[in-house]
């Protein structure tokens, strides 16, 4: 019945989400929603302006909630990057900002009887998507964050560079927050047969963690944002929900044995989280693991009642 | 032998430019060039965080023009989007800036034994193909702007706004600079079997050629600037040129009845321009495409004869 | 709500249909039919042992008429190319077989609430067309068949080969019954901007006519069968109808007018035939196209009043 | 500089090859070559006839050995499978065929300057990988076979039907030869974030490995051959070696370590075999590798003195 994908947020990485989908011709139409209408026109209006050129076929509108109630996913990338700009690295910096406006859209949400998965990139992604879920009431397992999906494609791409392989050949999994609290369950990386632990030092697998968490800095220092790695992320969790594609992918999801959403693999599909996956962590990843889990667990509850107290007649 | 693509200049155009490319799957390998190393390396890294998750793989070299030596199309988006603002809608406003950058990258570009065809985005375009060909030196069929198929896109999109139908299936082309002096060859246009002469009025082909050649202002004040159209415009020449393809589009091509580069239908291959095309216009029509050739044509030699001056070993 | 495509009869073609889709990633879910129940699950499971190794996911259910309800599009592609052989090149020669086929499967489709598209590729196709409309009740405009865009596309190689540009930069039509009565309408056909009729002699476009007609004489005779061109004028059809591209097409389609099916262009989109196309034909293409109307429609309403009679309980 | 496929061999297996790379647009030419030119043109044709509604645009010369010396990637697919039926099962049926086959077609292939990467589809295919490389002399790394990549696929597809995943979230491999001696390394399968050993019963894991091994069977009883499977494993090997793409994937590789060519994962690239891999198999894994590769070898140094024999000026 087509495929359709919603996009709230035509910031950078917005647009660049549509971008990366109508290039790909992965749906057969999107609904653009922004607060500034007039940019979320021009991208739609650009968009249509390449049409003619393009292999695929797309439809797009702007700024109808309704329109996405049929929607097979919607993507939040809403946020504020000129809140990270001296934020001392910090994702939760931005988070004063998209708890309002999480609380707000999510008001319009809930009004939907939506069917699909909600992908959330608006940072601190973990936390965000938490209040997604709270706000909209929609199940657990149809809201979801790209987590460290992204941070996982950069440890990929650290290990394939210093390896020389292509970044899909290396498994395993960068774990917990999407932010200064997450780390590499190098427990869990395998390059060319071999355990990578067999194949570098302790100082080496560090210097590939930090290429991994901080390497998106040379990105945002770069250019002021970062958007392809993240769209791309995104897009990728969009296109297993279409085509129910039961990947195991680590993404930002509600693990009960934490109380939380934090980044850790999951099979994923049109339901969005179809089953769990249990990896087998060290005892120190284990640990890393419930320190990152209480940390975003505590700034979800905050925030949480915060916005609870403020707009009295929440839903809960 | 694998596929290539340069692209000069990694501003919001020749971002989307690399990031619709890659997206896509189109080439194997991309050299980016941009005097701001931090922005095209940042561009470069974000991709490399994209790998992992998209369906296919390239390289990504930053700031060698060595590298594009064996590229199979290079394509120009430098340019200097500032200087656009406030310009009264002229694209030879960027003129005084992009005819030195033209002229120093072309320095470096003449140096390479490259066999293939140079796109060029830059505005104005008519005039920047011409000058690239003068500098480079390179045979004329293989340096092409994208001309008036942005423009002919917007009309296709208006006029199947209007009719409710594919872009795809309108037919015709707009002709001339990718400027004011342009202008919609109605003769040519079919929409639906029929002449759209016989199915709108006069007033309403002007409605819909002010939506094509203004179309872009509603994106540009929308967001500053365009990029996804034009993008689109570019890689599906790019394609064209990779296969091969012969296929009729409207490019920004030298013209020898009109002794100056112009947006006219021609037959594109890997050789670049591989036959002309013959429209059979009306008198007017070829009016208006006499006053436009010979609008472009004053400024190319105005500029060429500038910079003769200015740098006295120029190449010619 | 993802992408479904039913396939009705997996002999050569219908193999080529779900092998061309599933290749392009077309659809997220497939539904086979074939009487031959252990072809139609080899198939399936052939294409379930590439799914490792293709950059798409697409589900597979055989032989389960239910789970066609909420296709997008079916495609009918049964048939028995046996008869065809020795045949004297009459596509007529499969109806005896067909049209009891397509009588019997349109009893198991109209038990359906089916809101898609019936895309019909079985021979002959004009009159199968027909004759699944009459015996489904579904919408004329959502019942269409192949007609004449194979052969269009082998007129535009033929003229493509000949003038050196790609099939796709000509434009124009094959017109009327696929099979021995169609003709082209040279009138329509423009290629490097100029009528058809200006750069080529009537000898050279009679010569390109026999090649759009009995083009398929070669591959029939060299391989026994033909099915990568009818398959991806099949999968083209179906493309439109899932992003309800409301492109201008030749399909098999209803004919107000000459009050039967066949081969002429209309406007496609998710519900079929979504608005008319009106070629301005000359006095003797239009007379082609009455005299190819009659014979189609003589044949679908003799083997109907047969069908109809061979089972009194008919629906009409 | 283009991309370029040849398929020596358009039966169903090449034919299959050619449809699905021409439908995702994998190469800008193609070389096909078929001692039967009937079939060669017939497919040719067929395909052409599909270029004007196809996404992409591709070229096609027939039965030119010249013509591929500029290949990226051969691709030989040649094969009798009528000596398969009645077979017994084991792919050694075909190779009183096939290997004949082989040294005619390496006696042209050896006149060409050839940089690409040939990849063996003919079976069987362990053995038929070591004539061609030896008969052509082309480097060992540049010769490759598809190996136990199709078993590996059977695997995860078992894999995944049993535990409700992607095949693609299933690790691990198929090893030794493309036949009855052949096994899957359990040590090295993950899913689900486990080793398969805690999931399942020994008994479970041999009844998918007979799966992964017998999986073809009910394809070829059902059709005749199979195809699209194997066709979609050799398409993924061309698609790694045109983009340099460097991925781990299972192919019939020479392995110094058993002197002959065999199933094994390495590092592929633009040249072929970029890397090894070494994977840490338990004591009856390395066993059951050693032995498969005791029958290859034996069968190979047969063939290569029977043939030797036969044709005296053989290259060595």
């Amino acid at each position: 019945m087509a495929r359709k994908i919603g996009i709230i947020g035509m910031g950078n990485v917005g647009a660049a989400v549509a971008h990366g989908a109508i290039a790909q011709g992965l749906a057969d139409s999107y609904v653009f929603i922004d607060i500034n209408d007039k940019k979320a026109e021009a991208d739609a209006q650009d968009f249509k302006d390449a049409m003619a050129n393009l292999p695929s076929y797309a439809k797009i509108v702007v700024n109808d909630y309704a329109a996405l109630e049929d929607a097979d996913v919607i993507i939040s990338s809403l946020g504020n990057i000129q809140l990270q700009h001296n934020a001392g690295e910090d994702r939760f910096a931005e988070f004063p900002f998209t708890r309002e406006a999480v609380y707000h859209v999510s008001q319009e949400l809930k009004k939907l009887d939506f069917k699909g998965v909600l992908v959330v990139i608006s940072n601190p992604v973990d936390a965000v998507s938490a209040l997604y879920q709270k706000f909209t009431g929609w199940p657990k397992e149809r809201v979801i964050g790209t987590g460290t999906l992204l941070d996982t494609s950069r440890m990929k791409a650290a290990v394939a560079d210093d390896l020389n392989v292509n970044p899909k050949s290396v498994s395993g999994y960068n774990l917990g927050e999407h932010g200064n609290s997450q780390f590499t369950a190098w427990s869990q990386v395998k390059v060319k047969g071999q355990d990578i632990t067999a194949l570098t030092s302790q100082e080496e697998r560090q210097a590939l963690f930090m290429a991994s968490m901080k390497g998106g800095h040379k990105v945002f220092y770069g250019k002021g944002y970062t958007s392809y790695g993240i769209a791309s992320a995104a897009l990728r969790l969009a296109a297993i929900v279409l085509s129910d594609g039961l990947e195991e992918v680590a993404v930002s999801s509600y693990q009960e044995a934490y109380q939380t959403y934090l980044g850790y693999p999951v099979i994923l599909g049109r339901q969005g989280v179809a089953a769990p996956v249990h990896l087998s962590l060290t005892a120190e990843e284990n640990h890393l693991l419930e320190e990152s889990a209480t940390l975003i667990r505590n700034r979800v509850e905050e925030s949480f009642a915060y916005l609870n107290n403020k707009y009295s007649n929440t839903n809960e």
